[in-house]
């Protein structure tokens, strides 16, 4: 479905060749200063920059707030976000019918709606769908005035120093192919016992929606997969004072799926973008034989860049859904 | 909360040391055959075998189900099945408020429940938890007969020849030491066009469950945290025949957040138990500094071991409610 | 919140004078043919007619389709429609906040909110909002092709012959004064077996969404508050036939919170419309005493009349939702 | 499905001729006193007390509470209560399938559940099942200690002269026939602002689980279908005083879905037992051809009055989450 959170539920909708892009975030308590600008600094790191590494694509993404504000703040109704897709262009997607991209959603899709998804740039299976989540994040974190996130793109392709990270993008680029990337989010300053255990841990619902994000095959928290090679005697976080601060942090401020108030630290493997120039042999469901494909248009490099801003939005939102439950948001 | 679920919906109740630990397991079609017995082969792989490995606390885990059943059938009504706890002991458990462990959640919890949690065995943080997951799972798979389950351990402590594996346990045992290891989940079989985005896809759902798990750090799919460090030109899964194979599956059987065909392929990471007999120095809350802590007893060397079975029934039940939404389950 | 449904979800937003009302239908299958113009005749009969008994303002009440639809059909992802509100104009809306209108929402609003929450037109709690419900029905109707709802006003003000409604109407009109009325709806031809009790009976379902309609206070099923009068013997529905037909139907066709294959009947109590010309004695919180309120404007003389396609929409919208969980919907 | 509440959540389990009866509430906070006996004075209104108007089958309804207590006070974990069923007897219902009782569950449950539901004493549609509701509700109060609750039968067959219900009541017995009868509940002293509409109306959700208990076809607040048949000068209720007091009630303490202040009063219709004594003409499927049925064994002769501690509990368990997520509840 396209719901998720309890106390700070967020319902996406369109997609990407569709009218709209559109958000409903419910819970958001009445009397919350809030305005069409609050979204703009968010929505602006997901944008592409036209840079090395992101596609030329590029809309306004200027959100259309059609319900839950009033006078200045939010009403205690619904919040309602539009976006208008602008850039879309009538064309024929029958190609990607009989012969789906590879690592695409095209054919997964195609069966599983018996071919009447939008198949207009992706559909619903888009990048684009992820404006919501960060239009959402901005409300989000309306409700976490105390945390400070700090996210950052920590490897592309395998490599982890940023001095390098242009030369491989322009690289990629001129090859025609694309790389993968990780992104780490933290954030300082989430009130300790936040978080709903046995099933709403907060890593079961940041890893819910960071899951939901196109690109995205893994998720760690803390030392993550790290600690998988750890030992006990090094890995465990000893604890220095009262009020719970720890040692190292090898388990990113979360035990038993509750916050403990140290810094929350995450990283996101997002997988290189499937679409690229560089022709590949992939079925042809006309021909009935692999064929070559070449994908027209140019795409984002290292989706990751993009991402980043997406995967600190799911984690907010996660975040928001949490401190709502636990009855100690900020109200209006 | 501690429930899951859109359409198979797990409810999980009770701690390590109150009297029982239990499940409900709504949403199961009438008419499947079902019996007590049905259940052991999964609860065996979970239990101690008392190896170098596990805890030698060993709980006999026969279910008792009190609900859901008439002549050998489910009936219709919500599954319930009590685990008795037939180990517990009456103990002092003051110590872990004034000295709580390290990497556990002993503190978080205290904080959070204002001392009421129970704190006999970790209570609800207790991996005996999981036992709960794993009798779900069984109810899961009789609504998945088409779909084949494969989970191995893949590494421990950072090793990754299983032949090195007792070694490795031994020696942490001896030292009083653990290990994190990394379980592999493969699931062959799982129709395609299961998933259900944008929330709710096949990953989404996996990963809502595994991170309940205690002691998950960290969750990929196919390829993971390797596809964020390739290129789209080797990442991506060529499609070879009109079935939708594809030659490589580093997109572990998903595309889109909807399974492929392929084969589902996922990797958890497990961090090291945190209970460990190395004496280790940790806030002790009454002397107000930091004291060495001994944790008294024998644990897990790896907690990876008994976590397999948990973490392959996390992916079972994901996949059982995502196939009951698609309305394409067995019935009776 | 402002989401209900399990497979049929929906979620309203906006309020009587913000931008839009609005309404996300989540749940639709795949490829079912839609259009806006499907909307017109549901939406028609809850508009005014400007007839003795309904409000002279007439919103065209156009549905705007943002999201959901592909080539004419619906296409997998959540149909998001918009009704821009074209009759609202700047007022003050201070005096409602200061002198609350009796049996109205404004003074539990304006404490529950905080004051922020939107007074035009009663904001979230005006009748405006049921467009969203009966727009809703119109898809919901598309997963019930064998059922035949017909729906009738049974009583006014306590007169039960509809050739006297309109005399009373144009009497209360003159009078300035408001009546209560009753609606019954039918539907024919649910399948047998419909219901998810234990607590998602029919009934449940159905009730949920007519109490989330502004103005309703009773609702009843078959013969309802009659079947209390009555005795066992008399109440009793004999089954005559092999397809379980029942010689009187004072079960309304539901036995167990499942619906028995018979005609569904229920009828809905909606009170007189609160805001009415007559001046009526009420605290003024400003003055600290009670004082004479005169409510400009002119409105419904009776909301039944237009509640009734509503009371059919929660039910159409109820059976669904059921209707999709049995997994014996119609699909595209 | 058989959960229902957002904050305070209940799942139900079991059957009437099971092994047990059962009740899981999530939500509670942590630190409340509880314990076994706090349940005793509601189940003991709800136990038959073998007089004229109810069944001589008598359960001890002792609460076996295996999760969610420690040390007497809730411990932040779910509770689980079982109702053992002491007074089954191994039975053949082949009878209830072959011929089944005009206005039960019956046929419709057969048809639903493929012949696999147990038919004892109803299985899951028998009013057994109310005393996990009963249970829950014990809980719920201790989230509303300001509230207090005031259930009375007000009609028995339609007489509502209670000092006449006696002599009905075995007049009934007599002649092996049931009558139905009302409910009226009354709640003082819930908290202003709570409800949350636009579908979580108090209405909604109190109606919602009045639904599910077997027997009740119509519920109606303050005024109810007595509202239908008025005006609204004559049905508002003007506000005399700062506090929100009303001069009169005919809104039952509720507009806009929440309450205003004033005591909340609803109505609950059930309808008469259709288990009775006295032979019925109903359908043999056996015979193929309508047969006279006799019901063996005594029953309720009216269940309202076994239902009247039922609908409070259902009004107790909707207050009780709409207190959790207002953030308003007692914690401990």
């Amino acid at each position: 479905m396209n719901s998720f959170g309890h106390s700070f539920r967020i319902t996406v909708f369109g997609e990407s060749h569709g009218p709209v892009v559109g958000v409903t975030v419910d819970g958001m308590p009445a009397g919350i200063p809030l305005c069409e600008q609050d979204f703009d600094a968010d929505l602006a790191r997901r944008r592409s920059d036209a840079s090395a590494g992101t596609t030329p694509r590029r809309e306004p993404d200027r959100p259309e707030i059609v319900s839950g504000l009033y006078n200045g703040h939010t009403d205690g109704t619904p919040l309602t976000l539009l976006f208008r897709n602008t850039t879309t262009k009538p064309q024929d997607y029958a190609p990607l019918a009989r012969h789906p991209r590879p690592s695409h959603a095209d054919l997964a899709a195609a069966r599983k709606y018996g071919g009447f998804n939008h198949p207009g740039g992706g559909g619903m299976f888009s990048g684009r769908m992820t404006v919501a989540l960060v239009a959402a994040a901005t409300a989000a974190k309306k409700l976490l005035p105390g945390v400070l996130f700090s996210t950052t793109i920590t490897e592309i392709g395998g490599i982890q120093d940023p001095a390098r990270f242009d030369a491989l993008l322009t690289e990629l680029r001129t090859a025609g192919d694309s790389a993968g990337g990780v992104v780490e989010v933290r954030a300082q300053g989430v009130a300790a016992g936040t978080g709903e255990p046995f099933f709403d841990s907060v890593e079961s619902l940041a890893a819910h929606l960071l899951f939901s994000i196109p690109g995205v095959k893994g998720v760690e928290f803390g030392a993550g997969f790290g600690a998988a090679r750890s030992r006990g005697s090094r890995n465990n976080d000893p604890i220095i004072d009262r009020r719970g601060t720890t040692a190292t942090n090898n388990d990113g401020g979360l035990n038993g799926g509750i916050a403990n108030g140290n810094e929350i630290v995450l990283r996101v493997a997002f997988k290189p973008a499937p679409s690229i120039a560089l022709p590949q042999e992939t079925f042809d469901f006309e021909r009935d034989r692999p064929a070559p494909l070449t994908i027209a248009g140019r795409h984002d490099a290292c989706i990751a860049l993009r991402g980043a801003v997406v995967a600190e939005a799911a984690l907010a939102c996660a975040l928001a859904d949490l401190t709502l439950r636990a009855g100690n948001a900020v109200t209006g």
